[in-house]
């Protein structure tokens, strides 16, 4: 990586109108890179701070900065001249955080807020000192440890407590043999510390998101169906069909609850098994989250357009569905590199289908972009998402 | 203007995923800036020429080149590494074009179809000829000629042939010594002709966007109601309420019939007077249009991704309405130079509302932005976005 401790502003800044913000953008990947369209149409300045300029983000954001998450001297320079600063993951350093705010600049989610999305040990706790429904878990440093949780219901879960995403991180180890295996062949930090979950029997996962404000104000999104492939979501249906109202009404109390009681501002996103004697939760993601993207062409104010007005305690927008259903599917990278020919077939088959692609290069297992369609029929909605994402995804044998 | 004859690639060329094109924008204007947003979620990379970093589109497009549409030196430089060059305004002189098409450029619209926009005599030749509806009209170069065409009928409207917008370039003249004063007063270049059209008693005024690709696919935007200010459109009603169904059909054909007709490629605004006895064609527009801003929320398609995708001939979208109504108002800068405070009052007001600002420092009558909202109830649509677009542009009495 170039340019560490030396944030170089290679491009002018290009701001806006008189009287309207800078949002700094710490990452630059596809979740910076599609908040860029609703800060076109509010007329809002983003500047990221991104590893090189072919980056996802980097490839839209005028005013892009070189430099590293991991150098508090990057982080100072990037934050110099914007309102407020906000992320496109969650990998910086708390104490580089900490450090940021006290220095006077606005870090939204704040420090004491994002630990329990950067931390999931520190989450678990928080969550149960507020009463909120987790999967049963400890903290765990050997195999022991871990023989003595499942106390002989194997398999149990797993997890390091920071760094993972996407499925990485997470391990379903189904003795104490394959526990022993795991915490001795992967290397944690210098805090040896495992989280091991009960392996929950859920009938579907759920994602609950929520956009917060500063002043308090929130928005509660429907409660959406995702599915994960590898550990990674590629499919969700948004509303969740066929979901009881006491669940559904239960999965929003609890991430306005969680927003609330953790002080998030901006988007939040708490993922949850669905079982029959009620909702528990499994992750949290304060920013954009993968189970949103269908807000984009599906609510009448995407997640983005919330995250940035929410970040800004600019009054949040309506997060109410546009259409009966919206489904949303991941384009994984394959083997194909050049996906422009597929990209044709698959606009000329569905002229309603709506497109994204993030300007990555193509590797296997990667995303690169993701469809979204919107109406009534659902299977049909299904079908049409998950053709199109295969083609341009390069499994053109249909 | 800084720059002419040196086209300066002030910032690296970004472009996206392997395959995937660049698009020249010719013009740094909202719609420029508009086409932004499209492109990023399409994965295609824009380039725009520019006369500033500070104008709309180049504060959010990172590929800016700052030069002049006027120096055929800086066009060419700013097309080389583009797939496809289109436009974000009309003022390119045709000569320049036709250089560009000699060296081997995708100009889209093309120079043969594009003089009929950027020329209204000629517009009214080649509709004359193609059998589409247009007022009574000649061609005029003194007030002699304008009298002998009003054979005592006054008022008639007198066209400056090129160079008009926003009504610039119009004048409603009603009497020869009227005529006389316009066009003793007014500086035309070169060619001192005049387009003379009887005034048209209409009933409300019509627009009728089509989009079309090189190859000839096409599709049809419902026809609008659009309401003029001091000759700039301030609202649009989509569709048109209480359209006779003939007269909409009929608008549609026109339409069609003229981007066929003239082998338009990219977007086609055709705006009519619509009369008890039909329709007549006003005007052309052969980019996205003040008239299509409600596409962006209204519509499965926006008219700035049905622009991309037509000049990079890919497969038309959709161009359904995705409610029974949008309503579109212009906000208009007045005296209030911060819009910021009023921004916060308008979006805590109506969470449903769409709002979309250009960048612009606001100078008084200069478009800064839009507002949409869409549903079911037109009334209620037109209030609030005309209590919306008014607050924002600093009338905050009400």
């Amino acid at each position: 990586m170039d340019g560490h401790g030396t944030v170089m502003p290679v491009t002018s800044s290009r701001a806006g109108a008189p009287g309207f913000p800078v949002v700094g953008v710490v990452g630059g990947g596809q979740l910076a890179r599609m908040m860029q369209p609703a800060a076109i149409n509010l007329g809002i300045t983003l500047r990221v701070l991104a590893t090189s300029f072919t980056e996802s983000a980097a490839q839209v954001i005028p005013d892009t900065r070189i430099g590293s998450h991991h150098e508090l001297d990057d982080l100072i320079a990037f934050a110099e001249g914007c309102d407020v600063i906000t992320f496109d993951h969650e990998h910086v350093p708390p104490a580089y955080l900490d450090a940021l705010v006290e220095r006077g600049v606005a870090v939204r989610p704040g420090p004491r807020a994002l630990v329990h999305a950067q931390d999931k040990i520190e989450m678990r706790r928080a969550l149960t000192e507020a009463g909120i429904p987790n999967p049963r878990w400890t903290v765990a440093v050997t195999a022991e440890d871990v023989d003595d949780f499942a106390a002989g219901e194997w398999p149990v879960v797993l997890k390091t407590s920071r760094g993972g995403y996407d499925g990485r991180g997470v391990w379903v180890v189904d003795s104490k043999e394959h526990a022993h295996e795991v915490i001795s062949t992967v290397q944690l930090g210098h805090e040896a510390r495992w989280l091991v979950e009960e392996a929950v029997a859920f009938t579907r996962e759920l994602s609950a998101q929520v956009a917060r404000s500063p002043h308090g104000q929130a928005v509660a999104y429907p409660v959406v169906r995702t599915v994960q492939t590898n550990g990674m979501c590629t499919e969700v249906v948004a509303p969740c069909p066929d979901l009881e109202d006491d669940h559904a009404i239960a999965a929003q109390r609890i991430a306005l609850h969680i927003a609330a009681h953790l002080d998030v501002t901006g988007m939040l996103a708490v993922e949850m098994f669905d079982t029959p004697q009620g909702v528990l939760v499994n992750e949290l993601a304060m920013r954009p989250h993968n189970s949103g993207h269908w807000t984009i062409d599906g609510a009448i104010t995407s997640q983005f357009e919330n995250h940035l007005r929410a970040v800004l305690d600019l009054p949040l927008g309506s997060p109410l569905p546009r259409d009966e259903f919206a489904v949303m599917v991941n384009v994984v990278g394959s083997d194909a590199p050049d996906l422009y020919p597929a990209y044709r077939h698959a606009m000329a088959r569905d002229p309603q289908l709506k497109v994204h692609m993030y300007g990555k290069d193509v590797r296997p297992g990667r995303k690169i972009g993701h469809v979204t369609a919107t109406g009534n029929d659902l299977a049909d909605l299904l079908e049409r998402a998950h053709h199109a994402a295969d083609y341009l995804a390069g499994d053109i044998d249909e």
